[in-house]
């Protein structure tokens, strides 16, 4: 099939994907009077009184903006908000589809990170969430950490969701390879947004607390492996090197994997060979993430001893696909009123997802991405979080 | 009917009044690669290409956001950005329902003039049009006036759209009375918002053109007639003096309401008097606009010798209501994709207003507010503007 020329198709006809619609319809002067002036005055004064009240009296309770810049959509790079809006309308309608949540797209005319977050400062009184999506690294970490105080949660998709997903995959993997997670040497490749949720969700950062014991992890970006030999690594990177490549590894990404357990690629296509999974430890896990084209082919991966391989495609086996985790987690995190997604939703929310694959197998890591039983999965699993 | 205790439970029943819903459905993996990756780079890159494409393959084109601080909403005055909520959830339902345009509602958690207009140009790439709404005066015309240059009409309906219903009803009131335009001596009551608008649009004051021949025009503020005697007018305030006030009349409203034909009320409920009345002309006309609690009161303002009288209340005649306009200006600039309103839209789309009034009567000067015409002559009116 070909989804461009039918994406373009589909654009075109309805101008867009999502729109706004009553929840009512008036029909007389009576209805007029109720859901606007004068009748309207009531819950705006009870909200003016008290401003919890929103949540009863408006739809701010079940409402996400979806914000992006657009300076990293998809593989297609620093685009620009107005070709942004596609993705983030597709986003939008995925909400309501899958959690029955309201979601609405704003792509912003700036890219400046200090611009950015005092608009969404000033947008927050309207919504009960904020999905941060398609904004590039490194702005994008501090944007959203800076965010963390606003009361209504702050997540940045392209981090969080892909990290979620991947530790569930992994979590299976291990099933299917016999590996412990305590024992495994990761690598990942990439350190952008993904790459580095995905490494602060292994390591299990945030405030110190360690809930997932996963212990040796080795980072490369497009210059090689992230070590104390670099001069050139930014404050984020310098961070990670805190808690990553104990042994003090050097050199390029070929380097890294000699002996690894579990490769996870979010960098670019083809970047690794057959000879450099050949190189690894017994069962290899590849994570080759990059999109459209995968930093290993599968049967590439599998001929050269891979055991178990995920990519971010749908046409093969073990898509990690974040459409499994944002309307979850949102779901959940509104039903609570939760300020912030911490550390122990994500982690409850990945545990969720994996436990769906009843008997992980080499071509079944995670639950398909369209899977119903997900999105009520990772709700529950972030209310129980706030709730242990 | 009570209809704050009916809104209250139609808004807790609905948790607020719209929704954000898809215009397709996803079934399948097919579905999903077609509006959402790998299918919407094609969009995406399409519009990076060209940005009016987003015209084609967005919802940019039939999208407005109905944008508040919160600071001067109803007659509840500075609510702050939730509680105005309500307000804005109510007129995106009725841009959807009346003139089939999508609206989106966003209540900024801040009042600094800076950054609104900071955020609002920030939000444009987003939309195809933006109505501000319930924003307080003086504020209100800095952050209108700036945000012209924007590229996409930016309305503040509270100013706008009320003069031009006023209009409306004036050239109707006129057509009651005898009177003629270019002959009225007119006193404005209240210099806010909608006060400033209505005087602007009957002086055709824009870029120096003399679309309206009212030439008469008397303004007060709560200190009174706005005369060279005062030391205390804004910047505002100093440069629509220039325009008005022709006979250097000083005192208070009662002075100017002296001899005049027409008091157009925007202020405070019960300040004009019977006596007030009956010092004015022969046949005067009445607009006594303030809510809940108008100026004057229809029944005495008839029996103190009144023409005409127009209120902002559902329940007497010739209701003054700004939802016969605001549908139809956005759909008629959309539909043309103007970059402003400009003075001879709103001219145009007042005649049109009238025009729907057959034969003008003391209680029908002006349409029924839900009128089902109104939206179309009103965009048919901007678009001739723009063809003219």
């Amino acid at each position: 099939m070909d989804y461009k020329k039918a994406s373009l198709e589909l654009h075109a006809h309805n101008k867009g994907k999502v729109e706004v619609v009553g929840k009512m319809s008036v029909e007389n002067l009576d209805d007029l009077a109720t859901v606007y002036s004068p009748g309207v005055a009531a819950p705006s004064e009870a909200i003016a009184e008290n401003k919890e009240l929103a949540y009863e009296y408006t739809f701010k309770g079940r409402m996400v903006a979806v914000i992006s810049d657009g300076s990293a959509v998809l593989g297609l790079g620093n685009i620009g908000p107005e070709a942004a809006l596609p993705v983030m309308e597709g986003k939008a309608m995925l909400f309501k589809q899958l959690a029955n949540i309201d979601a609405f797209p704003l792509c912003l005319g700036t890219q400046d990170t200090e611009e950015i977050i005092a608009t969404v400062r000033n947008l927050a009184p309207t919504f009960g969430g904020i999905n941060l999506e398609d904004i590039s690294a490194p702005r994008c970490f501090e944007i959203e950490t800076r965010l963390q105080d606003l009361g209504i949660p702050v997540f940045h998709d392209d981090q969080h969701g892909t990290a979620i997903v991947v530790l569930a995959g992994l979590i299976n993997a291990c099933k299917v390879t016999g590996k412990k997670m305590e024992d495994l040497n990761i690598v990942v490749s990439g350190a952008g947004a993904a790459g580095v949720a995905i490494t602060n969700l292994l390591l299990g950062h945030e405030g110190g607390g360690e809930v997932v014991s996963v212990r040796n992890v080795v980072m490369c970006d497009s210059k090689g492996i992230i070590s104390q030999n670099r001069d050139d690594l930014n404050d984020v990177k310098k961070e990670l090197l805190t808690r990553t490549n104990r042994e003090h590894c050097t050199g390029l990404l070929a380097d890294a994997l000699v002996g690894a357990d579990v490769f996870i690629g979010v960098s670019v296509g083809n970047s690794v060979t057959s000879e450099m999974v050949q190189s690894m430890a017994v069962d290899p896990i590849i994570f080759a993430l990059a999109n459209p084209y995968p930093e290993i082919l599968p049967d590439k991966a599998y001929e050269a001893g891979a055991s178990v391989v995920a990519t971010g495609r749908s046409d093969f086996a073990n898509q990690v696909n974040n459409v499994l985790v944002f309307p979850g987690i949102f779901k959940g995190a509104l039903a609570v009123r939760a300020p912030r997604i911490t550390l122990a939703m994500k982690y409850s929310a990945a545990q969720a997802l994996a436990k769906l694959v009843e008997k992980p197998s080499r071509d079944m890591i995670l639950p398909k991405p369209l899977d119903k039983r997900a999105v009520d999965a990772v709700a529950q699993a972030v209310i129980d979080a706030v709730n242990r």
